[in-house]
This record gives C-alpha cells, sequence and structure tokens, in this order.
C-alpha cells in the first residue's frame, strides 16, 4: 500500500491576478477566514504566488516593472488552520522541500524607484556568476490576536507621524482599504479586513512575517506563537536565492514556487521556551563555502557623504555593501549589476562591533566561489566585457547608491 | 642550516602598567616613532598586552575591575616600519598564528557599568558550556595621514556637539592629553601626539583600527589602504573569542598574546583595487558548526518599550540579544551568565533584511553544540544548578538589558 | 518572452518493467542506438526508473524483494547523443538538480540476501533518525569504445577464473544474454549487445559507471573521458541518500526520479586533462555537520575472527561498521536497523592509513546531528523501544555481519 | 590568585636521540614504567619528540634520511598514570592545543626508499601551494594487557610467516631486542620489554597506536579502552598536517611539538559503551573548504598494470592518488613534488562503494585553495616553473608510482 502523493492544500493560478484568488491574501488579520485544515504531523503542499501575484513577466521589456502596482503585494497562501493549535502554543513548522513551479521555471531581480515609475531597464545577465539558490520563503507567520493588531498599528502610526515628515518615501504603510485582499471573506468582514488588516509588508516581533531569513530553506524548524484558535499560518514570497540584508529592496531572486511543511503543536509553548519572536534552526543542507573564500567589505557607520552617524548598523552596513560595488567595478560590472548580484547571491551580512563609539562596524562576506574567474585582490584588474543592464533613454545614474532606483534583471533558474 | 626560531619584534612586560612600556602606544597620529622595521615577506612575532595595559588581574576580588582606568586603554604594539610601503600602497597583512602567552595563559569578560564604578563582582565559569577559541585581535590598522587625522577628529567632535546632549554616556571619545601613550615620542611631539591624536576606541572606514572581527583568526589576510611612509602599522586587543557584536562593551575574552605576522606590500594598490576601508579573506581554519545547530533569534526594530524605530538594525540586534537571553533563563542561567556566554562565544549575527520599513530584522544564531546539554526547543525544561555570578552586597540588577552594567567574569584558557 | 519549461529528454513509465522500455537500457556497448540528442550548453531533464527497473513497490509484503530478478536492473536512461562530442574529448555534465517524481514519492533501501532468496522481512521505520537528502545518481557514463570494451570483459573474466572458486557468491558478472536490454536495438544489433555488452553492476575506471558517490548532486560537475562519436552518455540508479561505502549492497535510498542537466564538450580533453577516469566538483549545496559532531569510528584490517590482514582497507573499512553497529546497540537498534542507517544516512567513510605494516586503519563517521536525541558516549544508556524490522516466522539471524543478508525497509521521502 | 601556566609532565631534549630519553620509549608493553601521574580533570601539557627521535635535521644535505635508522622511530612520551583508570575502564583524552615547538619551528615530509638507502635528495618547496596545517599527534594509545599483548605477537607472527615470502619489504615488524627502548625499565624489565614488546609502527583495534588520523586536532575526544592499572597511556609523532591515507610512508610534515590534554576516566566504560576499538569526536576547528572546491578524483580495483583486483579498496585509493599525480603535471609539478603535497595537504580519502562487484571505488578530494593559481579542469594548461625536488646525481626515476620511494623535502612550519 504505497503511500499516495502528498496532498496539495493550495494551488495558485498563474495567469489571474492574485486578489482575483481566494486561497491567498494580502493583510495580516484574525478574521482572514481559513482556507485549508492541516493536522499535526502532516505533511502538505502549498503553492504560492511570486510576491507581485503575477504582476511580473519574464519579457524583454519592462512595461510590467514600470506599471507595478504596488498595494497589491505580498500575497500570501492561507491562513490554514492547524489543527489542535490554541493561543498560547508554539506551532513549529518544518520545511521539507521548496521548489520552483515546473510550469514557471525564472524568477527576477530588480531594483525599484523610490517614485516606482520612469523605470524601463531590462536585463538577462550578471555574467561569470552562478551559484546554487537556497530557495525559501520570505514571508511566514501566525495570525495576530485582535489586541497584537492594535498594537501593530498605533505604533506604526506613530512613527509615521514622528518622522515622515523628514523622509521622502513612506516609512511605513498603514492600514489601506484600496487593494486589500482578504482571502474568501466576503461583504462586513471583508471590508473589516481591509479596514484593519496589518500590510504583508515589514516583517514584525509578534509573528515574524516578512523576515526575509535567506537560511529557512529545506530542513528548517520554525517555532512562531500562537494567537489565535487554529494558529491562522500563512506563507508565501518565495525567494529562489537572496543576500543578507535583501538590500536592493525587491532584493532576491523572486519566484513562484511549491512549499512541502509539515507542522506541529507545542501545548502552551509561549510559556515553556519564553517565545516572544519566532525562532528557528535552519537546515543542515545549504551552500557551503570556505571562511577563506569570503572577500569581506568592511563597513562602519560614518554615511557616504562623510558623516558621522552614532552606533548604526545600518548605515554602516550600507557602507560595507558600497564598498563591495566600489571593488566589484574593476572587472567590469557596472553598479546595478553588481548591486542586483549583492541581493541575490549567498552573501552575508555579519554585525561584527556595536559598541565601540561611535561607529558601528560591519562585514559584508562575498563568496568567490560564485564567480567563474578569480576576484581575489592579488589578481591584476582584468576587465572584462560584462554587457549591460538596458537602460531605458533618457535615463542617467551617475552612481547608484541609494539602494532603491529601479532597474529589472531576469535569472533564469536551472540555467 | 636550520631555520632560526621567528623573530620576535616587540615583546611586552606584564608587570608594568601599559604607558611605561614605550613599545606600545594608544593614540593614532602620523608621528608616532617606529618601533622595528618589518620586511616585506618576513614572517615575525608581536607580543601584544590585553586592551587594558594590565589593569586586570586573574583574582576573586574585583577591585581591578572596578578601578579600571578607562583613559588607558587599547595600548597596541607597534607602529612598524614597512620596508618599502608608501602613501597610496596597500599593505597585506597574514596572520599565521595567535596564541595565548605561555605566562599568562588566561583570560577575562566584563560586563561594564556605565559610569564604570560600584561593581564588585566576580564569577569563574558558566557551567556547562565549552568551545574552542578562535584568537584573534581586536585592533589592527595603519596609521592616519595628517589629513585623515584632521577628518577623523572633525567628524567625531561634530557628533558629539550634536547628540551627545541625548546620551548619559559619551558618545565619542575626542582627542585627550590625559594619558596620551604616543610610544617612545618625547617632548614637544609626545605633546603634539597627545594633543591631537586619535583615540583607539572606534574602528573607522579609513584604517580599520577597533573593528573586533571575530574572524580574523590564523590563516586571515588583510588588506589596509596605506597613508603614510612605512605604513605604521599597528595590532593589539587580542581577543581569545567573541561573538558577533561584541555586546558586552569588554565583550569578548580578553588576553594578552602573541600574533605571529607576514606583510605585503602591494604598490599603489588603494587605486588598483579601489580600496578605501580595510577588506579580508579570513582563514581556512574555524570553528565549524553545521547551520542546522544554530537555534537562531529573531530581533526587529521595535524596542524593548515597544517603540517602534525606523529600520534600525542596531536596535533590531539588541532585540534578538534580548530574546536569546529570555530563552536561556529556562536552564537556569541569569541574565549575567548569558550576557557573557553571548559576547564570548562563536555567536553569530546576521543583518537579514533591511528594506521593509519601518522594520529591520537581524538574527543571532546560538551554536547549540557548545552546551553540553541539549538546549533544543523540543527539550523539556530541564533546570539546572548554574551557579551565579558573584554580586556586591546591596547591588541589585533587576532585569539587565541596559547591556553596558558591569560585571567581570574570568575565563581560563585551555582549561 | 518567458523560457519554456525545461525539455525533458527522457520520460519513464512507473508501471512497466525496465526492459519494455526502449528509451533505457542495461548495458554497456557502443553500438545501444542513440535515444535523444542534447546540444552542448542545452539544459535538459531526464526521468529515470530506480535501479530494479519498477520491480519493487512499496508494500508491506515483502515478495516483491524475494522475487527481485538481479538480471534486470540497473537500467539506464539514454545513452544520449551530446553533439560535437568525439573520442579523446572529454564530456562535462553538470547537474543542475535532482528530485524524487512527485508521482512516486518513496524510496527503499534493503539488505539483500547472498542466494537472492528465502526472505520476507519488511519494516517502516528506523525510530529518531531524520536527515536531508542530497540526491544523487548512482550511476553515470560514457559508452566504451569497442577497444575498451573488449578489454573490460577480458578482465573481468580473467578474475572470474582466478578467484570464482574461493568464493559462495559471484566475484564478476559477465556478459550475459538473458535479460539484457540493449535500448531500441532490434534484430542482429541486439543479439550482438546481448552478447557482448558490459554489465551496468560495477563502476569502472575507463567511463565510471556504477561509483555511488554520494556526493555527486545539485551543482556537481562531472568530466568524462569520450569514447565513441556523440559520447553515448547513460544515466540511472537515482539515490535519495547513501553512506559511504554503499556498505548493505542496496545500499541507499533508492528511488526512481528526474535529473537536470547541462552537459559540455572540451575538445581534445583528455589529452589536456591527461584524463583517464572521471573526475568530479560537487555542488556547494551538501549536507553541512560540524566536524566535531561526527562519531567517529575506527576500523582495522584485523577480520572478524581476529585474522591479521595485510593494508587492506576493505577489511578495516568492514571493522568500522561493526563497531558502529555495536555501539548503537546500546540505544536498542537491533543489527538490522543500524545496518540500513549506515547504508543510507550520510556517514564518511575515510581512509586514513595505509602504510603502517601490517594494519590499514579506515574510519567511519556518523552525523550526531542525525538522531534526535544524544548518541555521545558521556550519556548514559538510554535503551528505547526501537521497535523492529519484521523478519518472516522461521528465520533466525545471530548477528548479521556478512553485509549481504537479506531485509527490506521502505522510507518515505519528505515525511 | 591567578592560575599557574600549566604544569609541563614531559620535555624533551631536542640534541639527544630518543633512546637516551627516560621519558619516552619505543614499544607497547605492560610494564614500561610510569613517567608521571595525571589527575582526572587535570589539564597537561606534554612535549614529543618527532617520529624519528631526531635523526632528521632541516638541512640541505640529505645524509640524515640517508642514514636513518628505522629501528629507533616513534618515540612516544609516557606512559602516564591516569589516576583511578582500570581495566574496563574507557579514557577519554581531550585535546586541548597542540603546538610546534617555539624552538625548533620546522616539520618535513619524505618518500622513503623500501630499503631506506642509497638516496640523497632535499627539495624546499613545492612552490604555489599553502595552507594551515592541523596539527595533530599521529599516536596515542593505552597499554596493552599481558593478554592483548600475546594476541598481537601472535597474529602479527601468523601473516609474516604467511604472506613474507610474496613480498620484498617487511609486511610486519615483530618484536626486536634491537634499539627497543622500554622507557626507564632497567635489568631484567628492560629485556623483558625488549624481548616481547609490541613495536610502535602499526596502529592496531585494541588500543589505536599509529592511526595517523588527520582529524585529531585541537578540541577532539579521544575514548581509548583501558588494559592495565593506571592506563599507561602514551602519545606522540605529531604531525603539522597530513592528507588522508599518510600515503608517501612519511607521509605528514612530521615534528616536534607540545601537546595540552586533559583525560578523564568513565568507569567500566568498555562494558557501557561496548567499545573494542578506539573512538572520537574531532574538535570543532578544522580546515574548512566547501564541497565544491574538492578536485576529486576516482580510483577503482584495477591496478596500475590494468589486472583486475577483488573490491580492494587500498588498490582503488592508490589509483585515485596516481589519478592526481597524473593531472597535476599539467602544471609543472614533477611526481615527487605531487606525492608529497598528497602526503602532507588536507586531502580527503573517501571509500565511495565496496559492494558492486569486482570494482571498489575510493575517491581523492584535492582542495584547490590550496593554490594560488586556478587548478580546476576548465582552465587552459598554464604550465609553470615549479623548479624541482633535487636528486642525487644517477639517480633516475622514470615514474614514481611504488609509493615508498625516497626522497625528503622540508617545510617550514608558519612561513
Amino acid at each position: 500500500m504505497a503511500p499516495s502523493p502528498i496532498r496539495y492544500v493550495t494551488k495558485v493560478d498563474l495567469n489571474k491576478p492574485g486578489d482575483a484568488q481566494p486561497q491567498v491574501h494580502n493583510r495580516w488579520h484574525p478574521d482572514v477566514p481559513f482556507t485549508e485544515a492541516i493536522k499535526p504531523g502532516e505533511t502538505v503542499k502549498i503553492e504560492c504566488l511570486d510576491w507581485t501575484g503575477n504582476q511580473i513577466c519574464n519579457s524583454d521589456t519592462s512595461d510590467d516593472l514600470k506599471n507595478v502596482d504596488l498595494s497589491r503585494i505580498h500575497y500570501l497562501s492561507g491562513p490554514f488552520n492547524i489543527e489542535t493549535a490554541e493561543p498560547g502554543d508554539v506551532l513549529m513548522v518544518e520545511i521539507k522541500d521548496v521548489q520552483p513551479l515546473e510550469r514557471q521555471p525564472w524568477g527576477y531581480c530588480g531594483i525599484f524607484h523610490k517614485s516606482n515609475g520612469g523605470i524601463h531597464a531590462t536585463s538577462r545577465h550578471i555574467p561569470h556568476v552562478k551559484f546554487s539558490g537556497l530557495i525559501h520563503p520570505g514571508i511566514m507567520g501566525t495570525a495576530p490576536s485582535e489586541k497584537v493588531l492594535t498594537e501593530w498599528n498605533k505604533r506604526e502610526k506613530s512613527i509615521k507621524e514622528e518622522i515622515q515628515h523628514l523622509h521622502d518615501t513612506s516609512v511605513a504603510n498603514l492600514p489601506e482599504v484600496v487593494n486589500a485582499h482578504g482571502g474568501s471573506a466576503e461583504g462586513s468582514l471583508k471590508e473589516k479586513i481591509a479596514k484593519e488588516g496589518s500590510r504583508t509588508i515589514p516583517g514584525r516581533p509578534e509573528n515574524g512575517g516578512n523576515c526575509d531569513i535567506k537560511n529557512l530553506s529545506r530542513g528548517s524548524k520554525c517555532y512562531f506563537p500562537v494567537y489565535v484558535k487554529g494558529a491562522k499560518f500563512s506563507i508565501g514570497d518565495l525567494h529562489f536565492s537572496q543576500g543578507d540584508g535583501e538590500i536592493s529592496f525587491c532584493g532576491a531572486i523572486e519566484m513562484a514556487g511549491v512549499i512541502t511543511i509539515q507542522a506541529k503543536v507545542i501545548k502552551d509553548g509561549m510559556k515553556l521556551l519564553n517565545l516572544k519572536s519566532p525562532i528557528f534552526l535552519p537546515g543542515d543542507v545549504q551552500n557551503h563555502y570556505s571562511p577563506s573564500r569570503y572577500l569581506t567589505f568592511e563597513g562602519f557607520s560614518v554615511d557616504e557623504t562623510g558623516e558621522q552617524k552614532f552606533l548604526d548598523a545600518t548605515v554602516a552596513y550600507r557602507q560595507a555593501c558600497i564598498r563591495a560595488i566600489e571593488y566589484l567595478r574593476r572587472f567590469g560590472y557596472n553598479d546595478y549589476q553588481i548591486y542586483l548580484l549583492l541581493s541575490s547571491a549567498p552573501i552575508e551580512g555579519h554585525i561584527a562591533g556595536v559598541v565601540d563609539v561611535p561607529n558601528a562596524c560591519t562585514t559584508l562576506g562575498l563568496p568567490m566561489d560564485i564567480f567563474d574567474f578569480d576576484i581575489s585582490p592579488e589578481k591584476k584588474d582584468l576587465k572584462k566585457d560584462m554587457g549591460n543592464c538596458a537602460f531605458v533613454s533618457n535615463y542617467d545614474h551617475p552612481v547608484c547608491y541609494e539602494f532603491n532606483e529601479g532597474l529589472l534583471n531576469s535569472f533564469n533558474i536551472n540555467s
């Protein structure tokens, strides 16, 4: 009596927009209706849309990117009813496998313009680079309780009020009725979710969410606090590969795909483990480079204008990225190519020291083994023809340090 | 004709204060006199004081810690004249070996009080933990040119003026005549160095300095910009082991020791490599744990009072540290023990995502293999008697989240 | 213009015997007709049968195993015409991916009886063990030229004549007309292949073949000598996982599956690389355990009767296996369970020393992280109920050291 | 009250022959007198001679090698009285550190002539290769009981009688009075040890001994059966580095040095652990290369004359070595240089498959990262001037496949 093939609890349609598919949703809210139930111990497969819900296609025009509607993103499969889970429990999700969809064997990575417009670039290649993708979901999480949801909306509103006037781009995305997708909810429930539901854009300490942790691949075990009956676990935003920091915003090789998981409930686990935020154990199958093969760039909290910042690890990491960009220019790559490379390759971003005032020190480790030529510092300058990312006419980027300028690059998976 | 034993270019005296030893210094300044010359290609040994210049002893009283004079720290061996090095070159330093001193086989780790006083604690152990130290220097760097020095002092003064009033502790340490140690400089030169010399406390983008990068151990190759003739390379502040972030300020197992290096000069290297900050290749011999054995804590930029911060990786990493502290309490460790453990064990601090507003997400990976019992989440609570760090009477720490409260813990090396 | 899904160059039928499928074959011979052509640089998918050509099913009876016909095994997909490949070239095959078939998500491992009969055992589990499979093909190779084929048959005949009388089981399998499968060959060509074709059972230095190298997974690049026009590359015998040595004969988790490859031709490569046997570079995504987590057993060339053998690494490795079996009994596993475990888990078999007469020394490293309890030597004996492999009535195994007694164990993939 | 420096329990004299030093010995015998006692839990340092007992010096003549007296080798420090250890216990020895002696910072590697004479070669370099040594003891073990000793001598005598006539070189070295060194034993005890004591040349299953396991470095824990009161633990034959197989006989970078250990006794451990041969856990600090950076050679049990051997892993591993030698010739290395390189660098020798009759398959993995140029197969032939190992006049080696021809190569440690 052979086992049946593994049960699919979600299938997605690659030809319809995300918000036309009731088995996905794009808001965190305790009332998003369950899609399927999953028994503890059962192994299931879940298909996921790419983060834009089919808005990007693998093409040589860039209208898709130019026209991406950023209010219609991060569609998650679920929420699933994990049987027996109660508030206060811990939900353990083991990732058995993550794969691209055979019917869509490609992904993409892009650099987005601040204002999300006017950009028309596309490129096929970053030449001379190859690595195995460590496929992982960018977003996983349990649903918030009403209390947690209220707290989220309050604190994000508060930072918006305090500092939005100092920034050009949005510092936080508050609940928004337009293009809210509450899964299969209808009528007044749909309206309530749209009005109150927290956005799926940021990760949050209480449930994880959009953490973009590149190591959560095959074999990983993740432990989530449970706030509502059945846990209401959701998952999506698959990445074929990503570097630490997801630095180009759309900072990974994004794709649709299928993930195989098994769930388990630890009763009263939040108290037992003293758990306030998700924790995890990565899998034992990972990209595996020697420490001696990471060319490592130091970055300090003195920003690109020379201004001293105070123990700011975010600024310091940006500096490490810029140092890497400057270094790789030696070989003929342009800044866009490098930026995409750092976003999507398995680079390691470490916090080195955050105590010696006023400088935080971080490091960016670039695995030299992903290049098919020797990039180590002792090699003489070997400038190559690296092609280019095609730019639209009349578009001029002197140096792309802002980390959210836009262009699109396509990666083919398995080729 | 056997090779002679490797030449020592610096020996230190463990019974005299650092400022009584002319072969070390504690200011960055282009005019600190050379100690010894080193030929490119030559392998040499350099003894280094611990970071306090012999102020801490391995004792059961804590007067040494209570009385540490923080104006007399970070004594560096050198500066060395690397023959042939000229401004614009790159100095490559390969670390052949780092060892404790046979005549002083111990190190220490402490948590310092903000005001550096009133603390009398000491402890021998964090029980049930063992790991191999990855010995490395906390500080390495080339001397600044006058121009670089001026820039440092200006920008650190500027942040001091801007934000010091918002902080209880010093946000930057400006040049200070008291206890300045200019090596063998005398008279007016000594005074000039004391008046102008930048402090050795922070790392800086131009020359590295106090980077506290835990991976710079045996086999590492580091590339430094050269700003003055002879490079004036200095080194010190050896650590037996450290976790990413050096989170407890004195956040490593500090020790005196001896480092074996070989230097090489890449002519015109700053331009060739487009090098503005040090870069390095770690060695190939390192602590080596499976990715699946890192229990990993997620930290987000919502601070411990619940306040939302904007993409702040420093706050996020502090939250990951706090999550780890909360978790490890299950086993009977107190917060001080855990804090010291995270500072000195080979923990991995990663930047996961810094683009999804408003939350930065970081991770702290704790290698489970350093414990002699199973700390994984699926094990039932096994509270053990973990002893304690001895506190002085009348000293009460409810919860130690500030990350700069003080107590002292001694580690014996090799035992 | 999106890329099409990757082209399948072979599909297999899971409901028909291997020899009824002309796109596979089970003899090495220069004249087996090509199935499909593959262009250098093209990425293709190849489905493969399990090694028995659908003889084993995932059942609770063991008639399938009892009745396995060992003359009908090792069906290989191909041979493929790699365009432009000529004798003297080197064929590089890069493995892009290896997966189980979604329509058959299970594999199996067995211990075979010497005489391949009388055994009726089956088991579902080796409890408390879990690991990620490193999926790989057991067999890959290029076709022999007539000259190479003649050499193979001659030298294997010669050892058969010399030493067969000293052994109970076959020491070499010579060409055999019965159940020879020459792919799509018909008539006299089919007869010629059946008569002359070398068996697919052993690996051979000239073309690799059945090497059972557990590391040839995703990302591996393999370099094969080319002996005939078009290379006639064949592949099959997929394993979900295997330990070094494939020690139980059917010593892996065997399965049907699909492999994605890309081929490349290095003109005149045999001379350029001085290549007589295949070489390879493994992929960078692998099971990754700390060296400190391998419990390692030493084995010497003194056999289980106490007889001294001379620098015999095969005997020494068998002793290391027996030491591991004896050790693991502490926990309640029986010898069959352990034997299957060692065959299918990612154990490391090393040659330590083969020069200090008269003993060869080998080691077997067992990754402790695959167990969900602590098997290290310092833990007290924790005997558990480990269930059993079901034996048929009247079957009695005192101790199973022969390494080719038979029973069957099923593993479910992804569960 | 600082800890004293760690206690030395053995110091050695580098200017006297081994047999003039009573704190070392070169026979396994239960009656070799104890040197020092070590308490369980105590950390101690032990100096060790190189394996020849100071016969080799780092020179440009090769008279030392030519004249090496192979009856005066493998001097071990000890035996040590591990307090509380009784027969039936298990002795756990944890290696805290292994270092070269500061007063002798060099090692050597050689290829020995079968007849140990007539060879006068020496060389300083294998150019373009550098790696970090994983320093380890080649020999560790507990003393045999009288019963075990008798068994050893009997079984080695038996193989000598059976097969010595088929070999040119000795197949086993039996007890030998000449140059036996029983440590501090005097008079009739000295004679008894000389007459009965087993040689220290081979490893043996009962106590380990000369296992030459390259991974037993810092942090390793080794578990030995105890056969006599006090365990009589001995240690020596330090290697700066070695490849799997120790293939050139003197197949490592040999050196004198100092090892720091801690011992522990597991009462009744042989029964508890079912322990018949030593087992170990390696340390967590090791050379660390990506799996994808091992260029891997396949070797099968068809010997260099084309003769088919039956599942012979020793022959198969030799073939893998020969394939590596043939490959590396592309770059200008001569066979001697390669042979020494394979002996001393951290190469990995694996048993791939030993079940598919008649061929055993083994692999030899060569870490490409130890070369300062790219040796991967896709690089064009880059012949370099690799210098040479100086040969004596009139000495002609066509191809050195015998694996015990002789020449000497010196390695400087830390340079």
